[in-house]
């Protein structure tokens, strides 16, 4: 269903509005229940993994390309708008002329994922951009799933689902119902827990992957930024593994190391 | 030399303008001959490195923290604002309320780096952010150098400084002088060159790093966003190589690549 829209401040486009004020589009997704798609490819992705649209936002040369997937949702409103009343109303330029908006689903319970074979665990990763990275490393690399302690940024947020590519819609992940209780709930679900850490006394990943005769079921824990894994997490894991550095250079980046660990740890054929 | 400045419009404060607006600040830089480093740590490790300062621009707050930095260049400018000003200026929130302009300094000629043992050599990146977390996997994991093709995206721009963490200062890197000549020339070198590539006849990284017996000098080629290595560059290479994906999903971020070829290759002590 397609409206010609050329007011930024129509009500109807309420969903897209400020799009790079982080703290408003918190409250404002939260509060709806929905999250933001943007770019041909991220959208037709969404609706693929089974998202339901609650609308487009589309310039007018985007149209035929995302024909198919408008035809789906016949009754979904298409707001086209020229790309002037778009950056007006999400406050910046939008490159690839593409937005929707995406009811967000319940997530899965944590138990639907404990069962699986490798699972990335993320420890109070608060930039979108790094859990949207290591989501699609997660996907790309052939883990199971990914589970997110309760203070992890939101994977649904339109920075991360950018950066992610989509592998936000395509990985299985949920969020820990309790950050104190996971190196215990991963345990008990007869996961092996690796620690990625700078520790002096870890084994060097190269090593444990050596070890492992690939019947074992992995969940490897990355830390938060700078700080890296907490106290808590790091000594209730099974094994403490480390990614050599040379002396003296600041720690990898998170989505480096969590490629890297998703790598060295993945499943083999 | 401290000086209050509570004029956005200052002359003096002409090199932090628009600190977002990429191609104003491209033009800019390049003709001023200067780079932005955001942050105390970042300022630290550029100063530390040798880069010559211009001016700071600093909230009060910041001018304790930096100190001794400010002192070893009693004559430079340090233009003390508030946030407010500092926000106006640059076009959005400091949040590390620390700013300071360097002179460029010339790159090094390509022959410095041709005698590393381990190189990364990257094609047409264009992210900053990309080109910033590249370098700085590559300096933490104990790789030499970086060369960057011709139209890869400046390692001194602010937001890829702030990605590397610094690693642009620590890790030695120069521009390649042509795109068309580069693989030739890495071959000249006595380097191998390993593309990196998704194409189903190379060889799987891991096995090639099974078979490295540590005397190999070591170029990794790592090819554009998107498109990945253009076809000069991957048939020019001694040998391709490729990090096994899960089928269907699409490839890794460069930076992810890049990060498990430099961990999968890294000089063994």
């Amino acid at each position: 269903m397609q409206v010609v829209v050329d007011d930024a401040d129509d009500p109807r486009l309420g969903d897209y509005v400020r799009l790079r004020e982080s703290s408003l589009r918190k409250s404002l997704e939260s509060e709806r229940g929905l999250f933001i798609a943007e770019g041909e490819k991220v959208i037709r992705r969404a609706a693929e993994a089974g998202h339901a649209p609650r609308s487009f936002l589309l310039a007018p040369r985007w149209l035929a390309g995302l024909d198919d997937v408008l035809r789906r949702w016949p009754d979904v409103p298409v707001y086209v708008v020229d790309e002037a009343v778009a950056e007006q109303v999400t406050g910046f330029h939008v490159h690839r002329g593409a937005l929707a908006s995406f009811h967000r689903a319940d997530l899965p319970p944590v138990g639907d994922l404990l069962g699986a074979s490798r699972l990335v665990v993320l420890e109070d990763v608060v930039d979108h951009a790094n859990v949207g990275a290591v989501l699609r490393s997660a996907a790309g690399l052939g883990w199971d799933g990914a589970l997110l302690s309760p203070r992890c940024a939101d994977p649904l947020y339109r920075r991360a689902v950018k950066v992610s590519m989509g592998a936000v819609f395509a990985l299985p992940w949920t969020r820990l119902p309790s950050w104190r209780e996971a190196p215990g709930l991963l345990a008990d679900s007869g996961l092996t827990t690796v620690a990625l850490t700078l520790a002096d006394d870890a084994v060097d990943l190269a090593d444990l992957a050596a070890e492992l005769d690939g019947s074992e079921r992995l969940a490897v824990l990355l830390g938060t930024e700078g700080a890296g894994l907490s106290e808590r997490w790091s000594s209730g894991a099974t094994v403490r593994a480390r990614i050599p550095m040379r002396a003296g250079v600041d720690s990898l980046n998170v989505a480096a190391a969590a490629a890297i660990a998703c790598y060295a740890l993945a499943p083999r054929p």
